[in-house]
């Protein structure tokens, strides 16, 4: 049996996982959290780890470090939200064990990094996020291929420690196995506001932005949706996953949030990633992989949905994911200071400091002072 | 350079096939045609094969069996048009070597024939049908994981001659792998007559019929597809080529024919093939695969597209599709009397002899006089 440890357990992701983790069966050996004493009490006391750590607490970030370090778990869940993730996440890689990663920010802030430290301990870095989730999947056959000659050349280039599977740790396609993919594209709900105009942007309450159609997910994140900040992460994100150069990936307005992300391939051909909108389908991908196990989600039915849909981002309506490719083209530093000023206005949003539409301008006054490269 | 032998070069897939071939620079040893002497002619000038057969002449049937078995090519594809592709198709399998496989009657008539064929000789099938190269695609991800342990077993158990690729010859999975799998979906267009009540079927000319709205076919294909008895014999094929039950193959009308088919995962995953319809995307994945290359087609525009929808098939309508599943159920010899059946009947509809919807009566009489398994 499969042992875990969660890093964010009382999250929004946190508690989906242990859903998960229930209905696989698995066995829990740490949980951390950082303010929500009553909860992770309770999910100690069904769960039973061997550690359970409260990060607000005297010593309680090297606490958490020292859980994702030392647990000794088979997979490390990092699902803390924002930047305090990073340490954790650095630690967890290091142990070369498999890090199921839902924390967008070491990616965002500190990409360059963390593939790094993953290639160099040899941990198995497998996205929870589900557009990634889905890129991951599409791109299986392009990996099956770098199973035979290419792999190993890869592996043994990037990753002392090999891992049971026969394909490279890290996601990274080998450069001539990025010749076949010509285009990632990202699908995005395009959040509750694609269809306001500007004006009607400018007078959105906290209240109005909470409430997300598609997904059960956190208040940053779900801000982060609204203004499309959040697609632009992701861009970020891909980048450093999966190798590529941020003109290589294309966002798309898919409302129903079906198709999770694709990847096109140089032949024509591209492949998809669906399921229901559920965060429980992509954290149970990244607990049982390869294996595919039944899950928690009624069927798919193409049928009832009747259809789906595709339409272009407007950046001049959503600004923040035109800031973001700007972000990712400037580097590491550019994007760690996109993300910081990001989650700054959405705080001052969230309290009533600043219009919606003024957290793109924050965004973009921040980022514009930035000189680039670097 | 790979070289190919095309048997059925003068119809519409061997046509394209000589397109994609041109494209990617390949070595035909062998054509093969029935009764087109002149544009069998126009090709061996321009592709200079070592070999090229007319079958109408004398003897001419077992010289394309001769062409099959003995042109020493790399990859023969089998683009001959009804039951008069079996015993060529037998041959090429003979060979051991990879079949790229667009004729649909050796499965329909003779699947199990067929894939225990391939099985003894360690030839490995890639289907050209664009719905079968869409389900072999999204499979990736499962022959990936069957690369490790079971592949070996199944490999080992299956075929005395080892591929050089890493995984199983034959496109089955095994009993562990195909848990993983919860549904394979074939998507259908639904043929130009989808939205016609039962008497305006009834009224359905020749004429009318040939007129297909997304691909580029053959007479008898397009009829087929406006019956949706093309679907009912792909569920057939897809049963023997992926080696599952007609209960888990399910058809969806997806009157864009952008997703080609789809597999539905155990997890709740759902993953899907895509292009613009053009049946040089699976011609060329059979020649190039395991690699991907530039292709001819351009590149798939889904914000251009706008929607992709999805309906359930109407059986009053289309009998034809339920009268394939009721033959995938009794067994092989039922199968081969409905394409016999639906053979005969799509000549004396194209002669004016019967109408559009007493295809379907045709057929299914014959049908219910079959006794069941055998």
């Amino acid at each position: 049996m499969k042992t875990v440890t969660i890093l964010g357990s009382t999250g929004s992701i946190g508690r989906q996982t242990l859903e998960v983790v229930e209905h696989l069966g698995l066995s829990v050996v740490a949980l951390t959290a950082y303010g929500n004493a009553e909860l992770l009490e309770q999910q100690a006391r069904k769960f039973k780890p061997k550690t359970a750590v409260l990060g607000s607490q005297p010593n309680g970030e090297a606490a958490i470090i020292d859980a994702a370090r030392n647990s000794g778990a088979d997979i490390i869940v990092t699902a803390i939200a924002g930047e305090a993730g990073l340490a954790p996440t650095l630690a967890a890689l290091r142990t070369g064990k498999r890090v199921a990663l839902a924390n967008k920010e070491p990616l965002v802030c500190a990409g360059e990094l963390v593939m790094q430290t993953a290639r160099e301990s040899g941990a198995q870095i497998i996205p929870i996020d589900s557009e990634h989730s889905a890129i991951f999947q599409c791109l299986a056959e392009a990996h099956l291929n770098q199973t035979t000659k290419e792999a190993s050349e890869t592996q043994e280039k990037d990753s002392p420690m090999r891992s049971s599977t026969p394909y490279a740790n890290t996601l990274s396609l080998s450069e001539a196995r990025m010749k076949q993919v010509k285009r990632i594209i990202l699908t995005a709900s395009g959040g509750p506001f694609r269809n306001l105009s500007r004006e009607e942007l400018c007078r959105v309450t906290p209240e109005q932005a909470l409430k997300h159609p598609n997904w059960d997910m956190g208040r940053k994140i779900t801000i982060d949706s609204a203004t499309m900040m959040n697609k632009g992460l992701e861009v970020i994100e891909a980048m450093h996953l999966f190798g590529v150069s941020p003109d290589k990936i294309e966002v798309v307005i898919h409302p129903e949030s079906i198709i999770h992300s694709m990847v096109e391939f140089a032949d024509g051909s591209t492949i998809a990633q669906l399921s229901n909108p559920d965060m429980r389908i992509p954290i149970q991908y990244a607990l049982t992989y390869p294996e595919r196990l039944p899950g928690l989600e009624k069927p798919l039915d193409l049928i009832a949905l009747g259809s789906l849909t595709f339409e272009k981002p407007d950046l001049s309506k959503f600004p923040c994911l035109r800031l973001a490719y700007e972000a990712a083209k400037k580097g590491q530093a550019a994007c760690a200071t996109l993300n910081r000023a990001n989650e700054e206005a959405v705080a001052m949003f969230l309290e009533g400091k600043i219009t919606f539409t003024e957290i793109a301008d924050v965004v973009g006054a921040a980022l514009s002072e930035h000189p680039g490269k670097g």
